[in-house]
């Protein structure tokens, strides 16, 4: 429909939608011109406010089509992830304009926010065993409902989904699975099941073929002979016909592929999902970042999510000049490691560009592997090479690292591998909320022996530790924070004994603070700033804690330790244990995120939340 | 050949084996003989000291073709979970008679026991992205040796080898993947690939068949014509001859299926897949048990790992009079929980007979869900189940949850659903060793919000806990430990409320001990005998800790933590910080299993290693 069509046809005012159910009077024509408004919504918010742009550009048809298609207050859908429910949250009248904010709709499916939620997520790849027990229940339950998992092509390579399929496909309790195909996943996807993907189209056109020979065989008596020879020969042709799909070789009932920007075809294919006995699979091909020309020709996965941006330009809103990001900081040393170290390799778990690893990509290629959503895998191929006698690199966000938790203990930990974790996006992460939080990773990964645990608080510090990481040391865990540093030429060397703190500074021995990261130095200049006097300890070793140090501090009337990167179970609860143990008699306070699923916000809105800002600790000392 | 025939052929005395290089010099007759002593071998070695049974007397013949066509000093061999691999023992020079003693061999594969062995596990399916990282270093490096995988097609069902499969699919770096292909995985093995493992076989059959229409079509001229009409054609037809197999759509190259208790035919399929270029799967028929009877007929995994047994009869030869295993306490509980909750289902991963849980199959077949080696999908199904009005019931091993971490806390714990984990073998295990341990599950389960973790002291207790789960607390974490206790009949009602600590004995209030789970039972005796005078406080709930029973004891001299079934992260450094918090003045000291991987051994000597028994409490509260 060209532009001048749309505006002859009646606009819906987004903003006085209640409940999808408009969406049964609509004709096409008005669909395509609903489609093209969310777009536009969806580009004027995330230009605006940041958010996940690629993926709820492209879903927008398909999100319509199963509205139109299913009740969705009483059929289950499930997105996998959740970041492409953009478009589901207009229909179900919800509004954008405060998204991922404090005070706003969360950007993922929330259970709270409507009853047309009815499952969360942010981490990817568990649509399809959700949707397994939705089913169950269901069935045992004598209810009548659909359940729909609608997953992305990069997500359906993550060990969790490939098992859910397998246990769906032996399953009796009808699912409907809708693999939302763009061949991107974040970045591109990797893996033989992608490459089967794409082949897909192909196999179709043999089928074309296929029919083809029929007809021609069924023009004479010889041929029809043939064809009808016995009905041993017709099964096979069926098979064969069946076979060449994995998802059928599985036991699924497979549909597509089918155009999933196109309203009607996708509908058509709902449909007769919806009428298909058993679990089926709708193969629907969408176009990431369709409407927007730089997200539609990302290659990079720069558009998948997005801080504020302008919309005529693409460019970034916020420049942040003489700032850098950690993650940047960790890429330039990164880049540093693989030169010296010829026997590094880097692994990533579909996070190369997010955690800013994509400029190394060129210098580097053969040694950078890019698993693919895969985080088990990941730490497991990392074990292999370091027994193979290569030292493995892995970046990973702290948040998803919790997927492999096993494997860094059985596979890393347990047979001393030595590897280089960069746990990127450690400590509180904004507006991503509960689902993404980087605070457990001190904790979960302290309960693992022989793993060492580390955070930098300034660049030269992350080169120290990254330098020691090739040191025998067994997995080596290096956490940053998703937030800013100001930019620095060069790397400043320290010369710093293993698993030892440092005295920032010692005005007095009454009162000690313990703290790691960057947020150590914030305060170091706060307590300077308010003539605080105290003896100031940098744990950028968190595990192990350094017992002389402690055993140096054993006397001060006051001990604070601040780690608002993490919930207690790190750095906090282990010193606190020792300082028991050693008879410490003086009075003990602590910082650090309470034991909760953190909810959205500023980083600085949640550090206030639970009064673990710097000021609170000043606030303290001053009385 | 016949019994008669053996005896003809010289045997290979096995103690006097020091590698496997004289293999090279036998003929088959004599291989075939050197396989049925080595089956005697295992037979008489696990009748006698307990271990894998049914696997082992597998893959036999198997493993001689693997030393025969490799020269496994240089080749790297990776064994799935290694629970197989007492003939590559046999081979490669160790003795077995003291196999999982504190002094003898491991069940398992250990670097440091052989140079033959290049990778360790006792978790499944880690081996092909191992393989994987194996790979990709020796070509990194130009070196030139073969990396093999053996897995068991239960093992590869699970997530872990299926990013593996996923990634090799992807990657220029050749490995071997031999399938071990026995149907049975521990017990039956679930899922849509195993329905594609069986009808592998059926598909061959086709294959012979198209080829037999091969042969008509070229008898006739008008056949040959429609054979060769086009490229097209034949195209399409050697697509289809291959497209029926997921391993070859992944883009591995397949030889199969093969009689892997055949030594000449699985050479034959081992020396094609060393000379193929790319990524191979040979897939192997293997009988699991074969030689034995009682295990060759065994459909529910009894003989997969055994006690001690009586060859003859197949009966276990300790019996334990009046003594139960705890898992068999908590699989009676069940049996009574699944009457009373109709909305409970049971969930297990492959190890329905491991948790004794095999019992309650014939009554509640519809609510019983066996997922495979699954424990991701496992949790997440769980939560599907959860919101859609049922309440899970999960036994799984503790070991084998931290593969699940990430699902407890993203998927159930972030959203509350309730649900039951009886955490089977917590604590210390025995004689598996490093890889099976559970006693690291008090401080990963802690690490995640909102989980409730306890352990019973006594079987009332397992019922009042068991009880308490289904009372909307989220997930909720019930420890058993692999220990007998004394069978009783039915149930004492107890009443206690949620999260409160039971004072077991107080005979004075200057000492007080806390402990938890059966042992504390132990300790309780013990106490008493020695007139020993304290407050023994009962922790059935490790998370939350008690504060307000904390609070009451703050005046003591003494208290002793002790936690025998976990490592520090759970009740002891969270009791410790809250004590310390709480200015506790007096002495404290704990027992627990320190932070590091530990070896076999029987239980008790395990906890003599560490001074953690009961006695040793006992010695230092009598001085």
């Amino acid at each position: 429909m060209s532009k001048k069509d749309i505006n002859k046809v009646n606009h819906i005012d987004l903003d006085s939608i209640k409940d999808p159910k408009f969406l049964a009077g609509l004709n096409y024509e008005e669909l395509d011109v609903l489609a093209s408004d969310i777009r536009s919504k969806i580009l004027k918010v995330t230009s605006n406010l940041g958010g996940h742009l690629s993926s709820n550009l492209g879903v927008v048809e398909l999100t319509i089509a199963l509205h139109r298609v299913f009740d969705l207050s009483k059929d289950k859908l499930i997105f996998d992830v959740g970041h492409q429910c953009y478009t589901h949250k207009i229909l179900t009248g919800r509004k954008l304009n405060n998204l991922r904010q404090e005070s706003g709709v969360s950007g993922f499916q929330k259970m709270d926010e409507s009853p047309y939620d009815v499952y969360e997520a942010g981490h990817s790849s568990t649509s399809i065993s959700a949707a397994n027990g939705f089913a169950i229940a269901r069935d045992l339950n004598k209810e009548k409902y659909n359940v729909i998992a609608l997953i992305g092509d990069g997500a359906i390579n993550s060990g969790l989904a490939l098992e859910g399929l397998n246990n769906i496909a032996h399953s009796d309790h009808k699912v409907i699975i809708v693999l939302n195909d763009n061949g991107m996943s974040i970045s591109k996807p990797v893996g033989g099941l992608s490459k089967f993907f794409a082949n897909i189209s192909t196999s179709r056109s043999y089928n074309r073929m296929k029919h083809g020979y029929q007809r021609v065989f069924s023009k004479t008596k010889f041929g029809r002979w043939i064809l009808h020879v016995s009905s041993k020969f017709k099964n096979w042709v069926k098979r064969v016909l069946t076979s060449g799909n994995i998802f059928t070789a599985l036991g699924f009932a497979y549909i597509g592929p089918v155009d999933g920007n196109n309203i009607k075809k996708i509908e058509k294919a709902l449909l007769r999902a919806k009428n298909t006995k058993k679990s089926v699979i709708i193969h629907a091909n969408t176009l990431k970042g369709k409407g927007y020309k730089y997200a539609e020709e990302d290659e990079t996965g720069y558009w998948h999510g997005v801080s504020p941006f302008d919309l005529e330009s693409g460019e970034p809103k916020n420049k942040h000049e003489g700032m850098v990001s950690w993650s940047h900081v960790y890429s330039d040393i990164t880049a540093l490691e693989l030169q010296e170290h010829k026997d590094a390799v880097l692994i990533s778990p579909a996070t190369i560009k997010g955690a800013g690893l994509d400029c190394l990509d060129k210098k580097f290629a053969n040694r950078i592997i890019d698993v693919g959503i895969a985080e088990e895998h990941a730490a497991t191929l990392a074990s292999g090479l370091s027994l193979g006698g290569h030292h493995p690199i892995i970046s990973v966000y702290s948040t998803f690292l919790q997927r492999a938790y096993d494997e860094v203990s059985h596979d890393l930990a347990r047979m001393h591998c030595n590897a280089t974790f960069l746990v990127d996006r450690a400590g509180l992460v904004g507006a991503d909320g509960e689902t993404h939080q980087g605070i457990y990773d001190e904790a979960y990964l302290s309960s693992i022996p022989g793993t060492v645990i580390t955070m930098a608080s300034n660049i030269d510090e992350a080169k120290l530790l990254y330098d020691e990481s090739f040191k025998n040391h067994g997995p080596f865990f290096i956490r940053l924070p998703r937030t800013l540093t100001c930019k620095q030429d060069g790397f400043n060397d320290i010369e710093h004994p293993f698993g030892k703190w440092m005295k920032v500074m010692e005005t007095s021995k009454k009162t000690v603070v313990i703290s790691c990261g960057p947020l150590l130095r914030a305060l170091e200049r706060a307590l300077k700033n308010n003539r605080v006097e105290c003896t100031l300890i940098n744990a950028l070793y968190i595990k192990p804690i350094d017992k002389s140090m402690l055993n140096e501090i054993l006397e001060a009337k006051k001990i604070v330790i601040y780690d608002p990167y993490s919930t207690r179970g790190g750095l906090v609860d282990s010193t606190m244990a020792y300082l028991l143990e050693k008879k410490f008699k003086g009075s003990i306070s602590a910082y650090f995120v309470p034991d909760e699923f953190v909810k959205q916000g500023t980083i600085e809105q949640q550090l206030a939340r639970y009064k673990i800002r710097v000021e609170d600790v000043i606030e303290e000392l001053k009385n």
